[in-house]
């Protein structure tokens, strides 16, 4: 690695990494800001993730979502040898040269293992500290920590295999997700999903009519703390999914700003017409605009124009108040943070507008020169095609994890009687 | 873009973009640091503005002061066109190649446009950020949205267009402003005072013989969270404004942080003498001495030697505490953050030091050529020059954004039937 | 410094340092996050700390550490001149060129005098903040301060001009201390005694049978941001310290990430089973956990591989609860931050650990090859004399801070009648 792009490459991703490592924790600062300074375990669980990421990653689930697959389905847990190979000095990648799937053969921008496994690790963490906002005061702390080692070793990382792995089936046939709107954010909300399902089934089973709700308490300053330190990682989270450092990573700050921003205005503008409820609550309509354009943004920041990405955040915001008016009627959910509104609708969204603002020049400049223009741009059918290929990705994805998520709280229940927590206490 | 030294300079300033967006969060900090944590709205306010600077500066305000310039008055408003080219990929700078000004024949150091939109959209954000301290609890939030608008795509961009564009006429002139003690910290005095001026007309108009005061209450906590966040901003303000990374990027590291150590100990020494009142509030000596160091340092960082540093720091102490005596007196003020007698007077004498403590080979490091030494450092006339030139470009700045602010509240006033909020609620 | 492998090299160290930096702070936050809000001037302290090191090691300390040494025993304290050379522009590395140790002769990395000083500076900082929390609400401000310009100039210093400076004698001998387990960690802890000592002294005049302890009151929100800020700030702390930007400043984020990790896992496991009075507080333990895992890796982050940067964290748990039961006993200790059984305890604890854990490749790649292999990687009779020498390091440096901290306060008690602060009041 001694020349100085790939070095360059390397410094970026790492200094995203790091951005990205601070949105774990500000998911724990989000849910306090939300529903007030009592809500302090949701720093500990934050914590708590962080660690289990590193170490379970480390252990295997980097290997199987990002070694060489075997037959497109799953990374070989074994590539580097257990805990980034142990003891041993001459992993490809790790005190010299290059990651192979960052060879000039497949994405070629020169990262090491080192950088790479950081920032992808980080990811891994966010995406579960997504998952875990829908079991605050419902599942027991070390039935959650058994299911994050299962979660990073293989329900994270089998999507990630399939889909942002150059030989997986999915990025083969053609599926992108640029920085994670389904990887990330729709498969939180599946893994969530499963979670829930199985609380439901155990609260039913003590006669329990309604999940017992949290309710929304806004502490406006760690909320806006919250805001801030992601809104910081998300300038790690999509520039630093280009994997490289050139024109596009600055493109691709503008897209997620600019998203931001528009989204922002119009979550505003359109909440106090049609929410009543949060008319006077102008900073939350502001924070989670913000959130909502960030999210909708991601899985094609990389593929469009600046005032697409305007567009697109524009979008968003009467996207998460009408998702949002539609997820509160389901009061057996237990979402306080709107895991579901925000980041399943948001993200799913997200990934299939691919299909209709990709921009090919956008694309080509992030390394994704397969895209062709979308639907809006003149693609014709070849975006009708991509649309295809994106939605079969996601049913085929959020069905996977939705069942892996809830057959591992299937089989921690049994192993200790229950996942959920004693409400008497 | 290929080249790496290019890619590193403009890898850093958008570390530096980064830094500076974090302070205007900061200063809705701050604000809840010296007047207790009920300000919240302060909050509300830095998300807004951040927000509104992304989206008018994209829409036209970054071309108005850094496109080519007509006539070294106005850059050309549709020179990438409308928000930074819309759905163009073809945008010079934008996907691939450099910003005009950062070619070789100008500023030389690569830049592209992603990178160098970030870094100034943060620095305008920032400055008014600067200006809505004077507006807490006084001026109502939608008068305040529609005076950002106008803000960022004319008040603002107008002295960037003269003094930072190098082909705006007072930059020809000679005018230099390193990191904006004039475009910055003098303009949000003078755009601060238009506002002012026209709340005083609206309370007069009420029969209010004096505007309400917003009492100070600090809190330590939030107080020196702000200033870390806005210390590790400046990391990024002064250096970043090199727009390049080499030896002078870091020599202005050492200068900005040398001065804000020296600026603690004078305020906190002559404070300590001089201001009963505040002989037991070391923490907001030491806070305030912090950010008066940094302010004077900002328009002269990059023209000086480490030991000018630590002099000009030194002097920054005793010329708040005497300018915080001088203003404290008119009590029709709304100054509650110390606008007026910190970053008023604070950049204004850090321009005027220019004439005084430059010397040409740190200058001309960091890409400031044409400046040569100053008074004390053997200038002479040139030096007597400078320092005309300097005074008249702040005269010419000053008027102009002070007319402009107080013209655009005006005729908001009149749509909005005054910009002031009842202060019966 | 035109060649882009040294630009880059500057630039990730210059980073590093920010990030250094805002431990500083961090350790004011994780004061009041032990203690309670009401030790607010915990960030105080911290604030003066931070421009303390800025002033007085640009002052003369730097040059004293890493100067050319005279005779391996103290740098040239007037290689730059005063203030890193005070209007000079000529100074070596600062405007242009690269710091004397920095060229191939020496370390080879090519690092300017501006990133080196502020990279060095912080960690000097970050050194007397840990001395820092054992005169909380015991030592007079002004006799901190003085003793803060002591410690910058001559008892920081030292000890980094032995071990990190490579003309130093130690270092010449062969002593290797990655990036502090002694110089800070273990430094820290004998000048925090030098100062127990002397005020153990005192309050014996005073007739106290028992210094007057400092009640712990956990503040979780304070704790976790602390525990995020000094977790981002040990991503510069030990991969920063490579001095440098390659595949092994990536592996050492690997090492440090995944010590903590482990050592978060073995704390929480250990600390429920051994520390009754612990068992409720997970955050505490986690939060301890990391932060030992973090000090015990930070003297061999660069010579050991990632597996075995597991096993030390896993290590770090049980001695970091075993320590404090120790170290408990004595309630003639101020020490509620624990500087001793985790930093004095674990710093050197690392340090030993150099002679058993090292190989050679990864000791290679972050530019110390004069390092075998370690006992457990059968280093045989060359290892053991490694631990000789880090032991006979250890004993010398601990003597030598502990005494220089023990006469500063001596001779500041008589020149200021007593350093502590009246109780009464």
């Amino acid at each position: 690695m001694a020349d100085s792009i790939s070095l360059i490459n390397n410094l970026w991703v790492l200094i995203a990494a790091l951005l990205v490592f601070i949105m774990t924790i500000a998911v724990g600062f989000l849910e306090m800001g939300e529903l007030g300074e009592e809500y302090r375990k949701s720093l500990l669980k934050s914590v708590l993730i962080t660690c289990s990421a590193l170490f379970f990653m480390a252990f295997m689930g980097f290997n199987i979502a990002f070694a060489p697959t075997i037959g497109g389905i799953i990374g070989n847990p074994l590539y580097t040898g257990l805990f980034l190979g142990g003891f041993n000095g001459n992993v490809p990648g790790l005190l010299a040269g290059v990651w192979w799937s960052m060879t000039s053969q497949y994405f070629g921008s020169g990262l090491a293992l080192g950088s790479y496994f950081l920032f992808e690790t980080a990811f891994a963490a966010v995406t579960l500290a997504l998952v875990g906002v829908v079991v605050l005061k419902k599942m027991r702390l070390k039935a959650f920590l058994l299911y994050s080692a299962v979660y990073f070793i293989i329900i994270w990382a089998l999507p990630a295999a399939w889909i942002w792995n150059p030989t997986g089936w999915l990025y083969i046939m053609g599926m992108r997700d640029f920085a994670g709107g389904l990887v990330v954010h729709g498969a939180a909300g599946a893994a969530g999903l499963g979670i829930m399902y199985q609380i439901w089934r155990e609260e039913k089973k003590k006669r329990l009519k309604q999940s017992p709700q949290v309710p929304i308490k806004l502490n406006p300053i760690w909320l806006t703390l919250a805001v801030l330190l992601l809104w910081i990682g998300w300038f790690g989270f999509n520039p630093g999914s280009v994997l490289a450092f050139n024109n596009s990573t600055m493109t691709v700050v503008l897209t997620t700003f600019l998203a931001a921003a528009a989204a922002m205005f119009s979550t505003l503008i359109v909440g106090r017409m049609k929410a009543k409820q949060l008319r006077r609550h102008e900073l939350l309509l502001c924070v989670n605009g913000i959130l909502m354009g960030l999210i909708v943004i991601t899985p094609l920041a990389g593929f469009v124009s600046p005032l697409s990405a305007i567009i697109l955040g524009i979008l968003a915001g009467p996207l998460f108040i009408y998702a949002n008016l539609f997820f509160s009627r389901f009061k057996w959910f237990t979402d306080p943070i709107g895991l579901l509104p925000g980041h399943l609708v948001g993200g799913l969204f997200g990934v299939l507008m691919i299909a209709f603002f990709t921009q090919a020049p956008f694309a080509a400049a992030s390394g994704n020169g397969a895209l062709s223009n979308g639907i809006l741009f003149g693609g014709g059918t070849v975006a009708v095609g991509q649309l295809g290929i994106e939605v079969f990705g996601i049913v085929v994805v959020m069905i996977t994890v939705f069942l892996l998520s809830f057959v591992t709280c299937v089989v921690i229940a049994a192993i200790m009687k229950g996942i959920t927590i004693d409400y008497k206490k």
